[in-house]
């Protein structure tokens, strides 16, 4: 899926966690990357509409991503912008765009963000506006990929969040394990090596055989209760 | 109480809400306004942080309040970045401030804003990142002063506008009607004329009235259920 990550961070070349995030993406060809802080312009106005537009519309974007680091419990005042200069309902892209998801990385705990915690409320509660955006253009609402803390992760916990980060930008969002499967194997295929040969071909026997149990199990069920 | 009203609004001198909020507010002694998009420079940094900071202690504002028009969801970016440039725990103006209040006006019907409605939140929930910030530090949040479709209110609707804005902007919110009432006959009785003398002992006497009745059913209720 044709997907653009639109980034604002003011420090995105010392960010531990965006530098990582970019390497992850390296060489993925569905993926266009927007930093805002680049294409900001020191004069009014500061983005263009119609340089954003064609951006958008060009890269044909099916998938948005906003990516940045919670400032003061909302995006940085450049994506603030970023999003008033270029969100239309009638825009071209608007109906060529079909999913938001938002990438946000805190610097604080996760267990602060709920009721009774430090922070009181859910990331989900606090990105409400994301989600009265997606409802307002019509696109479907992702998940939110929270990243807390990213410099205090350990190796192994970074190298699944690589892997996480990987299929939340481009993996097809339908939430079943059979398509976290098919993910895996298309990537272990389009990989170089005998050893990635072999993984695509383990997960798809697994899928096989998992496939036939759930089959199995849904007839006798059926013959239990009826089909409901 | 010593109020800054910080305003964020891209053509105030246009929009007849924020006009009519203005024309509202003047002469009042308490009260400091701080327009947002005439302070921020068209050159980085757009706010200087140590002169927000002065404004705030210099006023010694002890409520502070953010009003502005409702843009996807959130304020306009300049309100974010006034937020990002000046907000800090460990400010002087911190721990002075007691209160955060927000006035936002928006193009859109009241009902729309619910669950099922058209925009699917309530303001209260998209507004949360406010609240949050209220959390953070150490600030009572106060319920979000809302203006709905301005221009297409009465004259009389507009009125009693009036008098609720400037009720949430100057008055204690204590929420009890006998504080309500304390407001009105000292705001009459700072007017000249013998009519307003009349509406501030009217006021007072009905207040007198009602709280020896509020006394006698207390008494009464404590006689038949105790006290508890």
């Amino acid at each position: 899926m044709k997907t653009m990550v639109v980034i604002s961070h003011p420090t995105i070349q010392t960010s531990s966690s965006q530098q990582f995030f970019l390497a992850t993406l390296k060489g993925e060809e569905a993926i266009t990357i927007r930093y805002m802080d680049e294409v900001w312009s020191e004069r009014k106005p500061h983005f263009t509409r119609a340089t954003e537009e064609k951006a958008l519309l060009e890269s044909g974007t099916k998938r948005l991503i906003l990516q940045f680091p919670m400032y003061w419990y909302q995006a940085p005042a450049v994506m603030k912008e970023w999003i008033d200069t270029v969100m239309s309902k009638s825009a071209p892209f608007a109906k060529q765009i079909k999913e938001l998801g938002i990438v946000v990385t805190l610097g604080v705990k996760e267990e602060a963000f709920r009721a009774g915690g430090k922070e009181q409320f859910t990331i989900s509660e606090l990105m409400r506006p994301f989600q009265a955006l997606a409802n307002a253009m019509g696109w479907k609402y992702l998940p939110i990929f929270e990243v807390h803390q990213f410099d205090y992760k350990t190796e192994e916990a970074k190298q699944a969040l690589l892997v996480e980060y990987l299929q939340y930008v481009t993996k097809e969002h339908h939430g079943t394990l059979k398509n976290a499967e098919d993910w895996f194997i298309e990537r272990a295929q389009s990989m170089k090596g005998a050893e990635w040969e072999q993984i695509a071909e383990w997960i798809k026997e697994n899928q096989d055989e998992r496939m036939e149990l759930e089959m199995h199990l849904s007839a006798w069920e059926e013959s239990q209760y009826g089909d409901y």
